[in-house]
């Protein structure tokens, strides 16, 4: 049996010289403020054990790892006709760019690039009376901790400034790929990006995406198997930007990054695992969190490849 | 000495087969309401006569035709620095285009598509204290006619529904090319866009660009004998959107259309002639207004080739 | 345990009137004159044991299945530095797209995309004397079967009209990226694409990528366990041309396909799994083997997810 | 009356430190050994005077100042219907990129890139027996001048390491858009491009294209008016690769330019212009040619515009 906490701890002290490595995201003026050598890293697995090293308490903003949580609550919700309205193939491009969505008509490639997410945004706004509400719910019932919320400095630091992403709800609407107003779609998404966890909360979020879609301490799956296992491929092709190619290659789990330096991963019917630290690759993606997933793949030789 | 009066009266009668081809731009939904049929030319020689036939008292939305008044504004306060915030080429895509100005890092490609358009507009709120009333005062004494006015129900209406232009501004904000808010450029480039005007009125505003910068009956030069030069340039390789090359080829004359149905033309040190039509071809320009110029240089014999 | 005999057949008969759906490759002539309704499967266990159904002995073209195996030999040789010639990730582009190529100053996207098969195939002519006997007696070695061989006719159809080729090898070569002359590289190429085998001999052949780069019969390991799982990753994010992220969504097996219809697809540390049906979908992917990958994945529950 | 003499003498003393600027093209490696400081002016006037400054005499490579006299070919045997296989549009795009020719199913965006040049090829290939000989016999003609000759080593030099050319007309051949084989397409190709002449000969056989398609010493007129006319628009919009629009900015000239350091300018009814210069500005046109032509422009105040 794999020594997982004595492998944890040792990536945690292999990993400190990459601490330095990347940059914070300055984007959102409000991320910049975070202390740059956090690291944390939170393995959970699907028979109840769970594993911890680092500052797994300290919560940061979980920025687009969201976007697997909205996507299963739109799957919840509308399933395949979801892909009418968004692709399922990686972009090959940055997270933000607008180039292929006008090229291919306000069809977003994949719902982890900002306007796919976008349009799920728009999808909850939907079904959905207050989708803030719903959102932060959620994710409070799927690790039952109730103090979960949204960050409101950084919704608000991205609400003032996040122009690109402005241009970005505003080209779907163009595109009649949006049916509410792009400041409404942008408010609800800006605040689902904002909220702050910790890893030992994401590692306990996701679970039910590698435990067959079901959330041990719920009474009601989270999703089918099937819808479970589709997130886990769309996490593989089109979680990390426009490096998922070298994730894989390197890592070799489906996961999901946020620019708050949060990967979420997964090993299918065996655990999530979430590790944070701020400075970011070329990509997008943590510099260290992204090291530190191979680390834990070389050692343990656990990988879905 | 040529006939100009039995020519484009010719014009127009051979015109009526053309006028049912083509589309009114319906993306302004006000700008759908306008009776499709309509056909209006004006001459108007730097000697000072001037012959018209058609519908040439009826004002119509000058749409981008405004951008050949607001870069002639922009001239006259920044000159040459205005080119390190716009290029010079011509774009080779459509006049709404975001992939270019991605590539390009929010440079766009010249003063006379959107993108470019709402950077000079830029330039202008930096410079003027009141846009709004400037632009319609130069129009007003270029034209010397002082009932020349803001159609606010265009304007509006493209404000209801320009998400394209939205996205557009959000985007050159993002990348630090506007100074002032996307809105309130937005709400400025709406209204010099909606400003309504007849090919009378318009042949006459242009008088200077195809008179070394002088308007006859003004003091003062609108513009020195060079810019104006170079403006006759820019409308030449980047006046019609993406169809320059072959209306350079058809009728060889500098041009700026609008999507209202109006081209302003100009033959330097001889005359400007503005069609009217508002039924547009593929590309965005008057369908028989295109044709008209076509037939007035084939008859004239007058270009610039 | 899995009926897996009793599974093929199953799938054999509910994909009948799948065969009729898409169209044979027409691009290379020779591929065109294939009986289009053809369809075979096999599943290669790497504990030894085999399943088959339909024409599982009819040999035909392999075209991009090929460039698993170059792939393979290249990182034989050349390992790591391999990668500073060819990227790792999706290309969200046609498999014979040149945009990309231009953009990224001819670095390919991946070893998968004609463009990087071809720089592949250039190590191989660096570190080889005879690149044809070479490929021919790694295939043979690997299956055991010494009949294996070229297709000629296929090969000499491609040369005579593959300009599209033509074309990509002589743009990476003026952009540096190929150490030999463009019809060398080109000839080689062409000839690995026109080895022919059948679903048998492909699963066989491709065993050691879903059992740690190891070939049961073979005294020496193919590959180290490290680069076999980093082929897995590869044809998970790049086999299938621009369709991964749906092929992964639907499938969940790494997998590389090729224009004759083949698809060779792995579950790490379980089985490789062979399918053909020469009718492609719109993406260049076996219409039917797609769908009887679907079928089988769904059925056994056994996916990488 | 201008004193051409003398303006053509002032700006060969003015061009002296610009004569530094930039590089010779070093893609023909055959092109690279010409000494980079040459500077040679000639202006041909339709009334017959000429003036000429600095090497005049002395032949260079005039590559694709070719592509002038080869569409005026293709336009004396096929006119409009030539407009199926190429466009009339400015690239936008550097001269030899293959990008748009992907999006546009292989019509090159106008018959002065290098893509649409070797469609023309094409097209003389099909009219013509002997595609070399009586290219030179048409310059022969032009000119009166019975030796100018192919140079032969830049000729073969180009041939030897045109990889670009050779992809991009394996790509045009791909979407159907050649004719004949690539090879023998290329091989006239660069053949018309190796062409050596002087100014003062590229300024005489270009006369017709500023006399209404007249060569006075000519029986028979080379093209019909509106053709003429029709080839100076598509210079002005199209000769100048992408930075058509700062040319017309700063010279207001119809012109072509080749990367030998040639440019062959119109003014119209008035003259034709040829200056020569081998060091290249970033966009592959004369550096010193194109500062010299804006001096011209500026000093005579002659321009189309």
């Amino acid at each position: 049996m794999l020594e997982y906490q004595a492998i944890l701890e040792e990536i945690a002290h292999e990993i400190q010289p990459f601490l330095n490595e990347g940059n914070v995201a300055s984007y959102i003026p409000e991320l910049a403020n975070v202390m740059p050598t956090h690291f944390a890293m939170s393995l959970m697995c699907v028979d109840g054990r769970s594993f911890h090293v680092g500052d797994y308490e300290k919560r940061f903003s979980i920025q687009s790892i969201s976007k697997l949580f909205t996507l299963a609550m739109a799957m919840q919700r509308v399933d395949e006709s979801l892909w009418e309205r968004i692709g399922k193939e990686p972009s090959g491009s940055a997270f933000n760019s607008l180039i292929q969505l006008e090229y291919e008509n306000g069809i977003p490639r994949n719902p982890f690039i900002n306007a796919g997410a976008l349009v799920v945004t728009d999808i909850i706004l939907t079904h959905l009376k207050d989708a803030h509400a719903t959102v932060l719910e959620f994710l409070r019932t799927l690790t039952q901790k109730d103090d979960i919320n949204f960050d409101f400095h950084v919704a608000k630091s991205e609400a003032a400034t996040g122009y690109r992403n402005q241009a970005m709800a505003n080209f779907l609407k163009s595109f009649g790929n949006l049916e509410h107003e792009p400041s409404r779609v942008l408010n609800a998404y800006f605040h689902h990006c904002a909220i702050a966890m910790n890893t030992q909360e994401l590692a306990r979020a996701g679970l039910f995406l590698a435990n067959q879609g079901i959330q041990p301490w719920l009474k009601e799956p989270v999703l089918t198997p099937r819808q479970a296992k589709r997130i886990n491929a769309l996490m593989l092709t089109c979680g990390t930007y426009d490096s998922v190619g070298d994730f894989a290659y390197r890592v070799g789990l489906p996961a999901k990054s946020g620019v708050g330096g949060g990967i979420l991963a997964t090993l299918p019917n065996h655990f999530t695992i979430c590790v944070w630290s701020p400075r970011l690759n070329s990509k997008g993606n943590s510099y260290a969190g992204t090291k530190a997933l191979e680390l834990f793949t070389t050692k343990t030789k656990l990988s879905i490849f």
